[in-house]
């Protein structure tokens, strides 16, 4: 037997299926350090100790991307190592706050799977659970991935596509254990925009660009220890009509979560991920754009609320205008990623 | 009103007006990998705990620069979004030693006005004060900058130019908390040059030549959190004569410094900034290499001296010959740093 | 004197003689993530504190080469400053496990010297010793590199070539401290197969392809503190055939050994460097392929083995069919590194 890992091909996959991830991974801020540094975030939440404990908090959190993307990492070789294309997120929530320290393994269970009339690739839906050092659920999302098949005459038993949720329902959102707004201090973390200040289909152009190069992408994505060859094999990826690595779609992610501060500076702490797709590849060099648009507000209680968020990202495309898929939902191809979040906010000083 | 920060032109800056700027950061052991692998730095007391304990130091201290970028970092959307040019720094001084854990917030005080005769910008003078989080100052300089004006025709009520002190007293100088260079060890230093062992007017080629890629001037300027769009928006840099991303004068500082250890060894602590130019750009690729010259020795009492040391950096050119400027005070093309700063220095063994 | 280090050519090397490097370096949480980031290693006892726990550790290892690194780079100002070619290393030992928070110093013994016929280099054999803030020595390996005279005419008094073991004794192997595979998790790690599972003879293809960015192989010889000329100085390079950076021969190391994963995922802690040599220049954009074989099988103990692994790099070239060098002993162009070493391996279960 190779002891080399081909991956799984679509008829590996059985509905019901459950795959226990490798590579536990124990969060440091040397992690934090690198997240930093590759993205330019600047919440304060997760920036200073203080500010976080002011927040009720027993230090800065590391941002939920982080984990997100770590746990992400661990699926790949089980889930993904034979995709075509890494289709969309959903259900994404955000159990509990992460910190330096702790340890984060993952599982997933195999939910959906639907063939291709062409015979020769199909849909996985995984629903993936990030754990920490005792146990605990920190994260859970859906993912669905286009897989190719190993043999195209391959029968698969038994096929079913997922019903999801277009939002995680605000009554399901979880907040960091201990935070507390009430001594939330807007002017040292950046603006007075609170809850109250943001409207239901209000637009906003976060102005900055920001450059990703290539050693940038690779090394966020080996932190994350995603292996996925289409982010580093530059040997095979010269046969491709591109001829580059491509970025892994989390680092677009937080390149533009990064730059949605400037808008959204009390927003940075996402607490649901209800959808996103990776609407045109993005490669280095590019500049990054962003713009988001309130979709949704929610009372979560004394002192927080939550917006739901939508965040648009362009390449080599300033944002002013707000560019967008047209009328018939097609995207043009200088817009790179379509995410829904929730994030929360706090309200204004009593 | 937007909720995206347009930053302030030179008609909003008041003489005496302070500014309390966000972000507040703890610099983590992770900050510090990062600024090793960005630069190589190799000044002991920076590098080893170990090292640090024998010099009376609860641990290795964070480089005073890694704490200057940081401040700085902060003051750049409330002082410079609009910049046309950072002109300078004057009457910088480190006076408590950072380490990791520390959290640093920094505010500023507007101390001088002055409209250039085109109308069109003007230069603002700021003193910034950067303070830890028990509300202890930490480091203090002086920095100007050519700031546009929103509106040409807009009067500006006060406007006054400060005088400046050429360099920092030596009295005024600070070590930090504790050093106690009787138990230093030249040797694991790097080298037997002592206190007594450097003469006014004399002049080190650092020999060594160091190469700056885009990934790693932006990965050190988003950990300071610096937003400048100089630094990381190529497509708005494409439409500049120069096509290119600039490089944030600090990395520049950084690189230099480093390099300074070979013929500097003993003395990487700085303990204060006297002035400092960025007197040419430098963009990604160029090699960076250094030459100092000793301005002046002050004995700061048992086993510690400090050098006033003036630091050249020049791109693509090796500094052998000490190249510098003419009689008339231009800066030949290949400069692109003149810093003058006292370090501290351990005296011979009794 | 010139306070600028010029480093020591041929003539000033004499057998016996005992080198202590400078530089004290404390290894930090930030300098595992870095080495992360840098190379995407993903074997469970350096990327888990919980799992490491489980296996009777403290907390996860430091990675074996993330200390060789930073112990070869202390030796680089003393050793290899004027050095033509590095060109091997035997006889390496891992003594202690390094933990963050550990402080590593060095010294080289020069155990041979033999002048070349040319009269213009000789050929210097150091065996290196780095040592943690006890004093207890955690690595121990000789390497040898060709450097040059200053003076041609200089006469060299005693010369000996040493003989190296052609690799170290299973006898000798030490393994990290505490050490108990018998609740290891292979799942978790990532692969079932056990150290009776790999047969002397056995070759394995690691399959993936990892491209090194300039940026990246530069922070990563920055963060070891070595300060060779052939991997910063752009300027001088330019000057050489190839008008390149030269990519410090450890990154490849490190990186063909993050690759090797896919097939030795059980088998990542390194016990003993047996020889080594960077058959070819690399440098940066080129992929990175390696494949492995068993050269040699050693029972520990209760619960644990090692394996005798020889790692084969290659840039631009997938390994499905194992590239070697020829019967003569000569290497194609293509193949980077010949790397020869002990791993332990946990044993198949009661």
């Amino acid at each position: 037997m190779s002891k080399t890992d081909p991956g799984n091909y679509f008829e590996d996959f059985r509905l019901g299926q459950v795959l226990r991830h490798a590579t536990p991974r124990t969060v440091t801020v040397g992690d934090v350090a690198l997240y930093n540094a590759l993205y330019g975030p600047r919440f304060a939440l997760t920036s200073s100790d203080e500010f976080a404990r002011a927040c009720g908090l027993p230090g800065s959190l590391a941002d939920p991307l982080l984990a997100f993307h770590m746990v992400f990492g661990k699926t790949v070789p089980d889930i993904s190592l034979n995709a075509v294309a890494n289709l969309g997120y959903a259900e994404g929530l955000f159990l509990k706050a992460i910190y330096p320290g702790d340890t984060l393994t993952a599982t997933s269970e195999v939910i959906g799977l639907k063939e291709n009339s062409n015979r020769k690739t199909g849909v996985v839906y995984v629903r993936t659970t990030g754990v920490n050092q005792t146990g605990e659920p920190v994260l859970r999302y859906v993912r669905w991935v286009m897989v190719r098949k190993r043999d195209e005459a391959a029968e698969i038993a038994e096929q079913a596509t997922p019903t999801l949720a277009g939002a995680v329902a605000a009554s399901d959102l979880v907040l960091p254990q201990g935070l507390d707004f009430s001594r939330y201090d807007f002017a040292l973390a950046g603006a007075p925009h609170a809850f109250e200040d943001y409207a239901v289909g209000e637009k906003i152009d976060h102005v900055d660009g920001m450059a990703i190069e290539e050693a940038e992408h690779q090394m966020a994505t080996r932190l994350y220890q995603n292996t996925a060859k289409v982010h580093f094999n530059q040997h095979e990826r010269a046969k491709d009509p591109s001829g580059r690595r491509l970025v892994y779609g989390g680092v677009v992610i937080s390149t533009a979560k990064a730059l949605s501060f400037n808008g959204l500076q009390n927003a940075g702490q996402i607490l649901a991920i209800n959808g996103g797709r990776h609407v045109n590849p993005y490669f280095a060099g590019g500049t990054v754009f962003a713009w988001s648009e309130v979709l949704d507000k929610a009372d979560l209680g004394p002192g927080v609320g939550a917006l739901r968020l939508r965040l648009v990202a362009a390449k080599d495309r300033p944002c002013t205008d707000f560019p967008d898929k047209d009328d018939a939902g097609a995207y043009p191809p200088e817009l790179i990623l379509d995410f829904d979040y929730w994030a929360a906010v706090p309200k204004k000083k009593g």
